[in-house]
């Protein structure tokens, strides 16, 4: 099995994170998505869409989407749980990821990805009206997952789950999008200092998994 | 339990499809979302994101986001799996029903959002610019799924699965956004006429979910 990644990208980050809650060791395979690799027939045939992370299992099957990927995983290894255990855990779950991706995610790779100028080659047309109008949707959606911290201890309730791996990639690229966050938000602040103490969080970007 | 609904849109018409491929029934609320009444105080509070589809629990809990309500009836209801069974499967049509939501579903829903004077009031700013954008990536989506339906019977491989739901209701909701579809995507327009004939579908978008 191996992992197709790059893991200062926020999407195959959030699988780095993923593997080292579960303790889960897999080799990897380092692709410069700046360079091209992504669209060389090759990596196209394990992933049409021409994005990692990718997992290619060992009979060949790819598996690409960050949160198919982390579900393969949750499937094959149910220890430490982080999909949720119950029926309405798992839909909440479902939920606050979504939620975080929809309103919050999104719209700051959008404002990166149609702001900066790195990125012109990368993604065609690039509208800087469509960076600008997701800044706002940015910081609304930070507010969104605020409110909820202030309330509860993580993202999709009492229990760490996906969803606070993707809120805190999202805000970790809050930087290079160049959207501030806001003062007062106060959940958001005393979840993050919670958050930075994880190993799986702590740990160098550059170790294995 | 409550589904708070309209099936004309695509969202609820996912969950309502799913609900009927499951054989579950659920006592819905039609909700008028043209007529603002998301954006009161009382259904901000079962979703702050102020969309539909939202189910509500007996207990009051508040479950929005479409998958998330699926995959709450998925675990409630296992019969008839609609997700997948192994590990493989489960990952597969998780990256089937996002790839058709993030390269396909979206592209459509942003061409219309961003293009019809309908939805001036409610997608601010609207940016045409990012509408045009959309179709020629809402066009690549339908290509890759032809592609994959050249190939399989269904979306996520060889059983019908929520990617079916979700690229159906797309396919659908091409009309509405004036996204043509091209000729000579053969193994959609045959998948088509299956999806047409199946009773989840055929049925009245007026009769109870």
């Amino acid at each position: 099995m191996k992992l197709y990644t790059h893991e200062q990208a926020p999407n195959p980050r959030r699988v780095h994170i993923f593997l080292r809650e579960k303790q889960i060791k897999v080799e990897t395979v380092q692709v410069d998505f700046m360079k091209g690799e992504l669209k060389g027939e090759e990596f196209t045939k394990k992933n049409p869409a021409q994005r990692i992370p990718v997992l290619e299992l060992d009979g060949g099957t790819c598996i690409s989407e960050t949160v198919a990927i982390c579900r393969y995983f949750e499937e094959m290894y149910p220890l430490r749980p982080l999909f949720g255990l119950t029926a309405v855990e798992r839909a909440t779950v479902e939920m606050w990821n979504r939620r975080t991706e929809l309103n919050f995610l999104m719209p700051v790779f959008h404002v990166f990805r149609h702001g900066h100028p790195a990125m012109a080659e990368l993604e065609k047309p690039q509208i800087e009206e469509w960076s600008k109008a997701n800044r706002p949707k940015a910081i609304e959606g930070l507010a969104m997952i605020n409110d909820q911290l202030e309330k509860k201890q993580f993202v999709a309730g009492d229990r760490f789950s996906i969803a606070d791996i993707s809120a805190y990639v999202g805000v970790k690229f809050c930087r290079p999008a160049k959207v501030d966050i806001p003062e007062g938000l106060d959940g958001l602040q005393r979840w993050l200092k919670v958050m930075e103490e994880r190993p799986s969080i702590a740990a160098k970007a550059t170790s294995p998994a």
